[in-house]
């Protein structure tokens, strides 16, 4: 029988989310499960996720159909298999998890493991706004600042497994914020979703500027949004400055691999509208006379809960084993 | 016959160096030509360095027994093959060389070329302290700062063949010093022999402070060397400065690649003594936990003027036509 599916699995904190994916990266069946009820037992929740994967293989009546398994993962290093120390996951938290050997094992299929933006990447590139691309640079923007690099249709991975941190390249040089990685002035701490609400709180406080954010008790980057539709000029000016920031780092990425494209993802580009412009600008500001206006500015294909086990999903077509 | 030896070229502003190289990376008979008496006349100065090249090889008595030839010159561009809008050589300034097509023709035999840092990677990762290697980063600091970065056991060269300018990313994003290439703030304004010398001048302005420098009418970077040898503290607060500078972007290129090791290349490492020390503490103090004292601080096994010869003529193993 053809193999002409793979299954992508997202591994998140609260939850982790699988998928039977096609070749045209249209998810076809997904499930979710807990991640947070093991512990610090890594087998037992690798046991409930090859479980849970069997039984959607089952109900999709997809068996002897899938090609393997691509797993998307905080500190999932795709050349060892291992998730190490990943502070969200009660049981990698500590120590290192065998989780390529073990998923291998309990399902007897082929899997690839990576962290969420190297996925993200991929996905982009075997069925997004990259494909066909060579080199580019994917940029997620969620709750913190990921990066994914491909460079000649591969993910750099480096020495050990771990190349693509740009989140934690300086932004700021001197007296930068504080960024919970310990390092200060890092991308991650103006660019993030949970940056946007810190300069908005931080603006909020420092001036009597009126403002509709003003009214929030918890500003998130949502509210931020509704906010500068609603036309907030100090909202309005949060984009500006995180789009700016971001477009300076990314000029310097630039220098780096001389990409095709930068293509951003994640909850963050749905203020795109905002932050675009400031973006486009502070890139092409900050790069050397060869690259200006010719480095593209992308945004990914996907979006919401599916994206990441659409991009996880699609390590699984090259799975060389 | 065995085709056991190969040429390099280093195209410079006022001469050009070649030279036969053994596989072992040894300089077996060597030339030098003059890059400046042609105008503006690139067919003028490519036939002159075919005829140097040809007698050079039967003075050696190595006819029959070259491979190729590794050309390293400003703005070789590897994957189009041309020097394009290069600055210091008149017959490249205001337009683009078809130097490999021009070359391969006169000399009949298979051409690369690129910038001289990819050259010097390239040499490096043949013959020198990268030997074995499969991701590291060179950076060279002469005049300027340039970069070769090596992922997977080859040269980025990215979408255009211009990848690697990391002396052009940002070591100071605000009120930087103005670069050559009309961008301020870059790494080449802090850590360049230019660079030394001009942090030694303006510091010697602000303020009265006893130098042996002082003496000096017009200082470069071997004068605050030889200061720093007789005891002088600004010369040694200048290399802190410098050295510092340069790990804490040295950092940001780690979040990139996650090299095995960055090797430190050009004029300016004579003064190793003075600038490893701060380079490493600065990098170190700037990258993530996963990183801290594991990426190698090495220098370049090669120095010198055959040091460029060298480089370019190990591009010239690998050349698949």
């Amino acid at each position: 029988m053809e193999k002409n599916f793979v299954v992508g699995v997202d591994v998140g904190g609260q939850t982790s989310k699988l998928g039977i994916v096609d070749s045209n990266g249209i998810l076809v069946a997904s499930d979710v499960i807990r991640s947070d009820t093991y512990g610090t037992d890594a087998a037992a929740f690798i046991k409930a996720l090859a479980e849970a994967i069997k039984a959607l293989i089952k109900k999709a009546d997809k068996e002897g159909q899938i090609r393997g398994i691509g797993v998307g993962a905080p500190n999932g290093n795709h050349l060892d298999g291992t998730i190490a120390f990943a502070p969200n996951l009660a049981w990698a938290a500590n120590g290192v998890v065998e989780f390529k050997k073990l998923l291998t094992a309990a399902l007897n299929l082929p899997v690839d493991i990576t962290n969420d933006a190297n996925a993200a990447a991929v996905g982009e590139m075997e069925y997004g706004n990259a494909k066909g691309m060579k080199n580019f640079i994917m940029i997620t923007l969620g709750t913190g600042v990921g990066s994914g690099i491909v460079i000649d249709g591969k993910i750099v991975y480096g020495h050990d497994g771990f190349a693509g941190e740009l989140g934690h390249t300086r932004a700021v040089r001197e007296n930068g914020r504080l960024c919970g990685c310990g390092l200060s002035g890092c991308l991650e701490a103006y660019c993030s979703a949970k940056a946007v609400e810190r300069t908005a709180r931080e603006w909020l406080e420092l001036s009597d500027e009126d403002s509709l954010l003003r009214k929030i008790e918890k500003i998130d980057a949502k509210d931020v949004f509704v906010a500068a539709e609603a036309g907030d000029k100090l909202a309005k000016r949060v984009f500006d400055f995180t789009g700016t920031m971001l477009g300076r780092s990314l000029a310097d990425f630039i220098a780096f691999s001389a990409p095709e494209a930068i293509v951003l993802f994640g909850g963050l580009t749905n203020s795109r509208k905002y932050l675009e412009g400031p973006i486009v600008k502070a890139m092409n500001d900050n790069v050397l006379p060869i690259w200006k206006n010719k480095v593209k500015l992308l945004f990914s294909k996907f979006s919401g809960s599916e994206a990441a086990i659409i991009g996880a999903s699609a390590l699984a077509w090259h799975i060389q084993d």
